[in-house]
This record gives C-alpha cells, sequence and structure tokens, in this order.
C-alpha cells in the first residue's frame, strides 16, 4: 500500500490480461469440445484445459524462470505442451499439423469478460491502457483485433525476454512508456502479479474475478489484500478512481 | 517489385510514422512560433524546424548507425539536437529544463495528415495495422492517443534496439507479429525504407506526400518506382488493395 500523494500521479494501466480481461477458461474449454466433436474424441475438456495452463503455460514459465528452459513465446510453450496432451487422448499431431496450429492459436481468440471492452474505454479517456502480459505480442494483438478491446499500446514480457514477476518486466514496462514506475499501475486478478508490480514501485489494483477457474469454483475476496485499490471489474475501477480523483 | 501471387499473403501492413501518417513539419514549427512568442525570441523556425529533423534526428542516427554512438530513444536524440539548436538563438536551456521538455515532446504531439485517421481505420478493417518507426514507443502511444490514430499494435526500432534501415528491425517486426516477412507490406513515404523492407521479403506501398518538406516544396512523383504499389493516401491504397482483391 502506497501513500496517497502518489496516487495522483498514476498515468497508465497496464493490464494482466488471462484471467483479469478475458475469460481463458471458459473460451478454451469450448474449443476444445468442438474440435472433440468435430474428430469424434471424447475427454474431459475441462480437466485438459486446466492442465494445458498450469502444467504447459505456467509450468513452462517456470521452468523459464529457473533457467532449465529458454525463453521463448507463450504460444510455443502452449503448444509443447498441447502435443503431449493430445498425443495423451491417442490424436495423431503428426499428420495433423494444421488442426493441431489452429488449436493451438486459440488463446489469441479468448473472450473478454462482459465488463472488459467497455471498462477499457472507459479507463482510457483518462488513462493510457497497455497490457502487460506474459503472452506474447501476435497473441495479443490478435486477441485484440478478434475481441475489440481497445489498447493504447501493447506490451508483453517478449519484449523483455523475462516473463512476469520477474522485475525486469514492469521495469521496461515503465521505461517503454516514458514514465517512472510510480506513475504506472497494475491491474490484476492475481495477487503475485500485483505484490511483484508493487516491489519495483508501481501502483496497485486487484480485480475479483471469482470464475476464472470456473462458476462451480467458491473462490471468495480475501479481506486485507495489500494493494491500493480492490474492485469487482473494470467499470467498477474506474468509478473508484474518479471518486478518489485519480484522473 | 514481387510476384502477385506473393501479394494475396498479406496479413500486416507496418507504416513508417513521420512523413508518412504526420506532418512532423507543420506541427513543429507551429509549436516553435508559439515558443518563440511565448519566449520574445526571434528566429527562422522553418530552418530550426528542418536543422532539427535532419541533423539531430537524421544525423544523430547515422552516428548510431555508424557505431560512433550508442543506440539511444528518438527523444534522446530529438533533445540532444535541441540543446544545441537553442543554446545557438541564445535560449537559457539550464535554468528552462520542463520549458525545453515540453518543447521536445513537440513529437508526441505531431498532426496526421487529413487522410490519415480514416484511412488508417479503413485499412484496419482487412489488415493488422502497426506503426514500424524510429520513434520511441512512448512518442508513438502518446501521438495516437493526441490524434486519435488506432494502431493494432504499435512497434519500434527500440524494441529491435536498431534504428530502420537495419534490416533486424523489419525482420523483428515481422517476428513480433507472427507472421512470415512475406506476409507484411511496408506503408512509407520513403524510398530508403521501402527498399530495406523490399530487402528482407516485405511487400512495399509507397505512399505519395509532396508537402512533408512544405507546401513551396516542388516534389514530383518520380516514374517506375520499384514498389508494389504508388498510392496518393491511404484511402486510395485501400482502394487499390481493394481492386486487386488483396484483403
Amino acid at each position: 500500500m502506497i501513500e496517497n500523494s502518489k496516487l495522483g500521479q498514476i498515468r497508465a494501466l497496464c493490464f494482466d490480461v488471462f484471467g483479469t480481461v478475458v475469460d481463458w477458461r471458459t473460451t478454451v474449454i469450448r474449443e476444445l469440445e468442438l474440435f472433440g466433436s468435430e474428430q469424434e474424441i471424447k475427454a474431459d475438456w475441462s480437466e485438459f484445459a486446466d492442465r494445458w495452463r498450469t502444467e504447459g503455460y505456467m509450468g513452462g514459465m517456470r521452468l523459464v524462470q529457473e533457467g532449465s528452459l529458454a525463453f521463448q513465446s507463450a504460444d510455443a510453450l502452449h503448444l509443447r505442451m498441447l502435443n503431449i496432451l493430445l498425443e495423451e487422448i491417442g490424436f495423431d499431431v503428426k499428420n495433423n499439423l494444421a488442426t493441431v496450429d489452429h488449436l493451438n492459436r486459440v488463446w489469441h481468440r479468448l473472450q473478454p469478460w462482459p465488463d472488459s471492452v467497455a471498462g477499457l474505454e472507459n479507463l482510457r479517456s483518462n488513462f493510457i491502457v497497455s497490457t502487460l502480459s506474459n503472452g506474447n505480442m501476435s497473441l495479443l494483438t490478435n486477441m485484440a483485433k478478434y475481441s475489440n478491446l481497445r489498447w493504447d499500446v501493447i506490451l508483453s514480457a517478449e519484449i523483455t525476454g523475462a516473463f512476469k514477476p520477474n522485475p525486469e518486466c514492469y521495469k521496461n514496462a515503465a521505461n517503454l512508456l516514458g514514465l517512472n514506475t510510480d506513475e504506472v499501475m497494475l491491474v490484476a486478478a492475481h495477487e503475485g502479479d500485483l505484490l511483484a508490480a508493487e516491489a519495483v514501485g508501481f501502483s496497485t489494483a486487484y480485480i475479483f474475478r471469482p470464475d476464472e477457474y470456473g462458476t462451480d469454483n467458491t473462490k471468495v475476496l480475501k479481506p486485507d489484500l495489500p494493494f491500493d485499490f480492490i474492485a469487482n471489474d473494470f467499470n467498477h475501477l474506474a468509478e473508484i478512481l474518479a471518486a478518489h480523483k485519480i484522473n
């Protein structure tokens, strides 16, 4: 938590994307079900989606952070795990490369949360709005175009060559925006991301997205989260910032 | 010039910015005149603007290409020359740092050519539209916001750490867009930029901007320019691409 005088300096909002701006799980499960029906394969597609995300993407990034895997794009990490998961269910990956590539790009076609498009546009009238995602530049660009998310600029871990929560990722984003870190706020649904941003001097806004892991989840808002703002969605955040005259 | 089969593959248009999208000279002269009137300084502001551009920015980039100056942002190159030019006309730079900084950022506030905003939006319906400029990321981001230029993604020499016409600059842009170089077209008002892009496999569209160096200039369209398309402005380019069924 930071002193109030600093909050008045905020010029740019950097957004985490997967889970914060877009509902990755619903879109991925829907496309996997479609794939299963076209290919006549039965599988637990929710579990497939969760393992793709957790073991493939997050696990892959952990290997990169530890130094046991070279830095690579989110697309590459996704493809690595998709091949493993498809082979487990007996799909012939080698003779269906175009199908696999299309499926891998489901992460370029994720649907926003209901408030995201309008909420971003609302916030964009007072701040520079930017992505700050571990997704690669083309993934974020294609997603924005596909889902009509209007960013002032797209920033990604790919530009830094290091994934969040590496501090260089946040520092480089501020640098590319021509701002000091205390002029930037990270908006995210994930505590670790926000804590890492705060450690380099960013302000922080936590967005409560209880349905990121499904509506049968029972995620509750933790009390006393150590962030500058807590909001239910992007329009709520805009209201809170306006009420604090931060714009 | 490239074979027609390749043109059908174009997925993204990368735009040079200074002179191609924005009329840098008119805006810079206007702000310099305002500065002169506020500070009660008389000078030849057109010559000031031209030297700022030619000796400062283009000369600075040449020093970087030759290796006698470290890579730095366009903002830094602009400030380096602005200080020299202001000292020449007797302005006290050291005691007016905020004024100098504001003036240096005139390059963040450049006005688009009359067709640019609508023409870009027109082209954006069929292609990914991106900057590919030697201007730094924050300069391009602020300019887009200020002038309502809607880019799908902002790419800059700053990300590569090398200025155009270094081939790495174009190759890295294609790479960040997730495309092969033959899926990208450079749109520019400058032959050297287009030739360098063509050399790495980009398609090319030359935009004739005769007024870049002032309306008293008598620039004429050269015959037999070796580019895929020649257009008078962005809407004209959209018409030409549609007539060739490239969309």
